[in-house]
């Protein structure tokens, strides 16, 4: 099984990641908790150039294919082997991440990103959270997090409200993948519901 | 004009775009000489994750992505601004590099290679020069140049002689675009061909 969690940044994903791989765990399976960018070490220095920097940094099409050769990396040394090894793979983001932040930068960029996925990637997980919340508290919480690696947290209020509207149409594009989770309440009241689904 | 240089590493490409630069800056040409991977500051940073570490350190197909995005830096912060100012562009190595590497490393990749040059980067060099040379001469020449940035001379003779075979293909490939230069001599006696040419 092949879970991801997806969402704005500073909804809860990590948070939720982590409560489920716990909770599975505690089932007696074995899980692989991961993170995109990054999820592997090659992959992970590929992170640094991502999210570090001025939000100019890159053109969005550079930072399309960084996050698909760091993707790629991922899935060749980290969730292909733990997959093959029957584990079950709970991902902090995957390839819908960067649909929709780079359909939100410009429309026009889906498609490059769909083919660029079908070309060197070609796989989806099993089930996807996207976890739903107002984006101003999401960017306050991610803002209070502190650390470095604030490359998209600095592109604002706007672009987050893009990104959840993002999100939300991912989830009526795959309706039978996808499910958008109300994101509110306590970290207790969201993972019960992420498990209800399950 | 955009011109390239090609051929196996030590072959002589570095010394030869930096001849004809400064000839064609001596006839008072603009001229931007650059190099990939690499060619622009972000395009430099990919660079090292390309070139330092082990030969397996990166699948082929991640090594692809990795090379795409340096190129697709390279080509909108530094060729395309060039060319559009009408200054003459001379750059050591291109995406023949990319083709010629990964076939030889999977003749398998190749289709792969073409696609994704043609989803995200789309341009050709108008003239390209190819130094064909004894791989083994080739390779004494790049190792007795000493430094850290070594891991495609360190997948040996055999991969070189791959090379210098998937370069000549090229040249046959496009016949309009790629020329064949004899490497042999000394560096004045290469320069005067390559000049023959233009
Ligand atoms: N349900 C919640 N209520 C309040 N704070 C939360 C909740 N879930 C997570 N947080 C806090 O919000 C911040 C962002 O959560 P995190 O899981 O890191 O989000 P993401 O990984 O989506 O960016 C963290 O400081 C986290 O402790
Ligand atoms: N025609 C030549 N004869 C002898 N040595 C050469 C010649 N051309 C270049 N070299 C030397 O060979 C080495 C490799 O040349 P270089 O231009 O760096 O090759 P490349 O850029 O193709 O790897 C350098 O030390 C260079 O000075
Ligand atoms: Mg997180
Ligand atoms: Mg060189």
């Amino acid at each position: 099984m092949f879970i991801s969690f997806e969402g704005v940044d500073g909804c809860g994903k990590s948070t939720q990641a982590r409560t489920l791989a716990q909770a599975l765990r505690d089932q007696g399976r074995q899980v692989v908790l991961t993170r995109e960018p990054g999820g592997s070490p090659g992959a992970e220095e590929i992170r640094r150039l991502l999210v570090e920097g001025a939000g100019e940094r890159w053109s969005a099409e550079t930072e399309c294919l960084l996050f698909t050769a760091a993707r790629r990396d991922h899935l060749e040394r980290t969730i292909r082997p733990a997959l093959d090894a029957g584990q079950t793979v709970i991902t902090d983001r995957f390839a819908d991440s960067t649909r929709v932040y780079q359909g939100a930068a410009r429309g026009t960029l889906r498609e490059m990103v769909d083919r660029l996925h079908e070309l060197m990637i070609g796989v989806e997980p099993d089930l996807t959270f996207v976890i739903d919340i107002d984006p101003a508290t999401a960017l306050a919480r991610g803002q209070a997090r502190g650390g470095n690696e604030d490359r998209f947290e600095s592109l604002g209020l706007g672009f987050q409200e893009k990104l959840a509207l993002g999100f939300r149409a991912l989830a009526q594009e795959y309706p039978d993948r996808v499910r958008l989770i109300d994101g509110s309440g306590s970290v207790q009241d969201i993972a019960a519901r992420i498990r209800a689904v399950l």
